[in-house]
């Protein structure tokens, strides 16, 4: 070890995942189509346009207009960021003090916890009932217990796509003093947000959001917060000048404006989940969970035979061995035909290990 | 003040720049030039290739092909940030703890600063002599004082084009016991790393580099480390996992392959350096600083009817108003006749507060 490293880093596991290279990839909640051709062209010409050796607008202008144009919320409700990730450190480093509690629930979305570990803060995640629901009373009782700065909730959860329900999620805000983040980046598949809780709450509530789920450009690392400017303004204190680079400025502005073109892939989407949560719940085993989102999460004895066969059939998905939980991300329909097939097949057979 | 704001944090000022909208730009140290036609074309055939709803390469591994191919070190020796703004950032997270202190010069890059704050460490700099030349012994002796964690050196500086001597680094690595950052973003236009003293200080040194200024993609937002893996395995563990975007990944890529295009434009930017250079050493009260970088530093009585007589003429240029002191970035041939007539101007007319 380094003398130099931090103690906190030391323990931390450097995240260098090799791209899959899968005839299917449904491990990681993107959307299975690239954005329209149509809109491509449009990025590249303005890409062509645009002054490559110029730094980016640092206030990402003619997004901040695009992204109100879709949440219905002024600009300066708005701050962007690369991705989550750098939205939750941006949250960690503007809110949370080394030393200081943040709480969420488990399982969540892991970054919460990392960049706690890299702001010197206590990440405490509260775990899910036996029956996969969130344990609003005990998170509560654990932020009022130690006095917790902020409080994660992912909603739609990932990865066991549960819902909060409103009266949940403003129990949690109206019983503690914490600052509560919801994190929205499934919301567009579930359809409604609860974005207008910022109004009740100016000083206590940022929704997150991303376009790389619904929006498909996963690719871009484009994310953002909606909240108060009480509360976004801190934001921007410790955003880096220019955080979102120009390419990704045009890009996003482009297919948030062409949103329509988007529409009816998330009712296919919704209709491809229904057929595979149909399916589930007619296999032998396997426990399911209503699922808010682009994807599906199972728990079944035959986790690890269904990980095993998709893999040797070329299909990715994601395994938790410790909860014997499979997710699947919602693949086009000729994906998903061929996950339904091997999900029958291993859950019939006995002879589970071997892909038929 | 919420009460939910970090105490540091409020402190801070937001980063919200108005894109300059002037005919000429020389306050950023942009290169002037966009990159050639050829290689944006090039650009926009892979976008259009790259599935956009897919999450990038988090190990960004055919950059780092092109950068072991640029640096001559193994690719392991690298590793990428949304520009040198990130790079900082990781630097203080992995190896700065709160409380702990970090050492450089001043006039310097701002975001070594600003990111010790974030840090909730103290940043201390040593003023420049009156010469305009850092002061390496002060350096040396505030990090031995303190036992600063780091140390930042600016080589060549921003903003006084200072370029510091092969000695001068070692000196202050042997005689210190900090970890030493060397931030090469101008190297280029100087034309002589000191990147191979990372093979002598393995543990001790990390040099930071940029594509924004000479390989002219400010945009894009990509720079890098360059360590031996013995750090920069560190830096990996607070990387966010997919910091740099699928279409800067494949930019950057290209550029990089394609340096020797650029070649040519370094030779013009250094002429045209030495052109403004001998004008600003003939006008009267004017004190010019030797400068390795593509700008120019200088201090004169008339720095501020410099800058205003400048923004009369739509041209914007960097000015430090309790300095006396402006910074021009060496634009294009056209752009600098047009600047060299108003300095010559302004620093002949007695009435210099007006466009003549």
């Amino acid at each position: 070890m380094s003398s130099y490293v931090r103690p906190v880093i030391e323990k931390l596991n450097a995240y260098r995942v090799t791209p899959p290279d899968y005839e299917i990839v449904v491990n990681a909640n993107e959307c299975p189509w690239d954005i329209p051709t149509v809109l491509k062209e449009e990025i590249c010409q303005q890409i062509m346009a645009a002054p490559l050796n110029r730094y980016p607008d640092a206030g990402f202008r003619r997004l901040l207009t695009a992204l109100s144009d879709y949440t219905g919320y002024p600009e300066d409700h708005h701050i962007c960021g690369n991705g989550s990730d750098e939205l939750v450190a941006m949250l960690y480093q503007t809110f949370v003090s080394p030393g200081e509690i943040t709480v969420s629930h488990s399982p969540g979305f892991a970054m919460y916890g990392i960049w706690a570990e890299i702001a010197g803060a206590t990440f405490m995640d509260v775990p899910d009932t036996e029956e996969g629901v969130p344990d609003c009373k005990a998170m509560i009782d654990l932020a009022n217990t130690h006095q917790a700065k902020m409080i994660f909730i992912c909603n739609p959860n990932n990865p066991t796509g549960y819902l909060f329900s409103r009266e949940e999620i403003v129990d949690i805000i109206d019983n503690t003093q914490s600052l509560v983040v919801l994190d929205e980046a499934y919301m567009e598949f579930h359809g409604s947000s609860m974005g207008d809780l910022i109004d009740m709450y100016p000083e206590r509530l940022i929704i997150m959001r991303t376009l790389s789920k619904a929006f498909g450009l996963a690719s871009l690392r484009c994310g953002y917060c909606l909240g108060n400017p009480k509360l976004i303004d801190y934001l921007y204190k410790v955003k880096a000048p220019y955080n979102i680079n120009s390419l990704t400025q045009i890009a996003a502005e482009i297919v948030l404006n062409n949103r329509d073109l988007l529409k009816e892939r998330l009712v296919l989407l919704k209709d491809e989940k229904c057929k595979i949560n149909d399916l589930l719940q007619c296999l032998p085993d396997v426990q399911t969970y209503p699922a808010a989102s682009n994807f599906i999460y199972f728990k079944t004895p035959k986790a690890e035979a269904i990980y095993n066969t998709m893999e040797a059939n070329n299909i990715l998905i994601r395994y938790f061995p410790d909860d014997h939980a499979i997710r699947l991300t919602i693949g086009s329909p000729e994906e998903n035909k061929k996950i339904a097939k091997i999900l029958k097949e291993v859950c019939h057979d006995q002879s589970c290990n071997h892909p038929s």
